[in-house]
């Protein structure tokens, strides 16, 4: 590509040249999250539901800022919001038609960072000469990196990453122990995020004994619950029970463009009593006040996010929801979930591979059997090396502690199908085979 | 729309049903931005080349959010931002080829916060006694209501928000003033944010002069400049000088998607030392690391943004270049600056109206003339009331300090034509003699 940009426009008889470009030049340095053989991070769902929304949302070129500025906007959100609630079977506290209501946000990190604003912002209005420094967050050394991202940016001092047990969720003793150390050092408890479906496992944290920790030792902190990837499955009832105890948490999100067939970006974010949200971000300038906004009777969805303006990225999750119905969702995530218990079959049957953690919904964890750390990392690398897969690693302590190399495999992409977790199985068998021989 | 999600899917067959509840029920609910006669807020450009793009980026489905999750992701953007760098005529500072280099942010909001936390990082680093609570933010009390929401977000105390000047631009004096009242109280200065067109009139903040006070005061003090509107006319060599000094500031940014072609959303941001963004942003666990990353080679854009995730935003930004080209950007900037001057021109020829601010570029700020603030409200009400134009209040001191009643009239969205805005003043004209005679 040239340095500098052109000076020219072309006319509509030159844009072949561009198509070709993006033919020759993108495509060939892309990393391709909708390939048959993607199975690493977690997937990137879409779906031509998805982008038509977007694309008219696109074409209609809407500022979704406030109320005023396009009420369908805001409306058509709200609604979808609670649609996507009953879906997945939320408490009904995380619903607009009480105290509290659900937003799109960008991604689940800007999720985790405005639950973090508004804690800080309930606990300093109820304990006014709080010194700020004192504020600690706690979540589990599993958790996702934007909780240490958030409480950078957000300028709290205090990040505890608390235990995990054998099965990789939050340790609730361990975090029962350490609230009591701060507490008695003079640190305030104020936010605690619990993760249902880590990033490096899937784990889950049990949310009900962590709001009981909550309740007993620090009342007035908040608990988020950081659901963006497994929280898709909460449209299938059976795939609900790790979510007990939500009812007492503050807020909630959970990302249909990871496992929802809605493409990037769409977090819903939901939380129990708006008002702490709106507290802590609202800000009114002239240029910006209204009718709407004056009466109090309409949401004003910017002082939900961190940024003010905002797109029409409801269209999308109800052209998905009325393209697939719950019927549609639930069979989506119950093919990846079947495929996912195959490939953990044939892992449970084979001396070469073990699980480095309990499967996890479409997520499997493994190793090679024995002490052989390097070689499953080589593994790893061949295996993407083909160009035929891609994989991530990870590291997963042993039963020992010992952090030990882990192959992920996520399944749940748009390309995916049984016969590319069928093709992947192979290609692991054939590597191990390969390790092994070099080895002897 | 139902209050429940439907059980069931649909076939192709029943689309039509969609798109007609699209047209029966979202059309009539929207605030149309790009109607010939919105005149609100700020436009909100967009372009086919653009919407091609961004389809082209959703279709893709890929996740920019490290290099190695999709090199030409990260690649492009950073050439676009050189080349958008080389367009608006910036300083080589901003050039990816040094220190520095450009990134899209979602909003303008996002890079003001960003550059808040870069700055409180860097200033923490040179100075690790500081405590937190002292440090004071600095922006002119015409500034966007982004920046105190950065603050909230960011968990800044104190925001000072400084006296402006006779055409609303900051009153450097006063700003001076303010920091030495501070130091002097032990606080500490540590950002500057510098408006380059601010959202009520358009002014100008003295980037040069603000400069001059941070290296005579505080000289570790950040200098950002949020040129959110009026940097998309940089591209016409005439309007660029206001920012002269940028060459002091330690980040900038504009928003293509406001004036500039390219749909929502679209900010660019560019910091001089990209080092110090990184550093307080970068959190590296296992499952994200990789080669490329380790190499120290590469850019991870999601160390330089709030959210981990993000789309393929570059590709609208190059297909807006391509086809329009330096000289048809500067022509579609040129026109809107025309207009807005043959509207000026109407205004000071017509006793009924004054001018409340100096014309800036495409944003005409006007009142009735006299004491008449009530009447100047009425009269946008019942222009707004017609549903043939759009347009938004503020209000503006004038000579003796009193704030008054303003209507801000914005060309520059894509809908607007001569013709509309001719159309605009024959309208705003018969109101005002409406008003006059419903007074006499």
């Amino acid at each position: 590509m040239p340095d500098k940009p052109p000076q020219a426009g072309i006319d509509h008889t030159q844009w072949p040249d561009i198509l070709e470009d993006v033919r020759s030049i993108v495509l060939p340095a892309l990393t391709h999250w909708q390939s048959p053989g993607f199975f690493g991070y977690f997937p990137a769902n879409g779906s031509w539901p998805a982008v038509l929304g977007d694309l008219i949302s696109t074409g209609l070129g809407v500022q979704g800022m406030l109320w005023q500025t396009g009420p369908a906007i805001t409306e058509v959100e709200t609604r979808m919001l609670d649609w996507m609630a009953h879906l997945g079977g939320l408490p009904d506290r995380f619903l607009s038609t009480g105290a509290g209501g659900g937003v799109i946000q960008g991604t689940a990190s800007e999720a985790t960072l405005v639950a973090m604003v508004a804690a800080r912002h309930r606990f300093r209005k109820a304990h006014p000469h709080t010194n700020p420094g004192t504020l600690v967050a706690y979540t589990s050394n599993q958790a996702h990196s934007s909780v240490l991202k958030a409480t950078r940016i957000a300028g709290i001092e205090h990040l505890r990453l608390i235990a995990t047990d054998a099965n990789h969720a939050m340790d609730t003793e361990a975090l029962r122990t350490k609230i009591n150390e701060d507490l008695n050092a003079g640190l305030t408890p104020f936010y605690i995020c619990a993760t249902a479906g880590s990033t490096s496992s899937g784990a889950f944290d049990p949310i009900d004994r962590i709001a009981a920790v909550r309740a007993e030792h620090c009342p007035d902190a908040w608990v988020h619950v950081d659901a963006a990837w497994a929280g898709s499955a909460t449209v299938c009832p059976e795939h609900r029970w790790f979510l007990e105890g939500v009812e007492h948490a503050d807020s909630y999100c959970t990302n249909p463009h990871k496992w929802l067939l809605t493409n990037f970006d769409c977090d819903l974010f939901y939380i129990a009593d708006r008002a702490n949200l709106i507290d802590a971000m609202s800000v009114t300038p002239e240029y910006l006040r209204n009718s709407a906004t004056d009466s109090g009777e309409v949401i004003d969805y910017r002082d939900w996010q961190v940024p003010l303006g905002r797109r029409f990225r409801a269209l999308k999750l109800w052209f998905v929801m009325r393209h697939y119905g719950a019927e549609g969702l639930r069979a989506h995530i119950r093919q990846h979930v079947a495929w996912t218990e195959w490939l953990e079959r044939q892992v449970l049957a084979d001396d070469r591979f073990e699980l480095a953690a309990p499967r996890s919904l479409s997520l499997l964890c493994l190793r090679l059997t024995g002490d052989r750390d390097h070689e499953t990392k080589a593994l790893l690398e061949a295996a993407n090396a083909t160009g035929r897969v891609l994989l991530t690693h990870t590291t997963l302590p042993d039963a020992d502690g010992r952090e030990r190399s882990t192959i992920r495999v996520a399944i749940g992409g748009m390309g995916n199908t049984f016969e590319s977790v069928q093709a992947l199985w192979q290609l692991l068998t054939e590597l191990a085979d390969a390790a092994t021989s070099d080895a002897t």
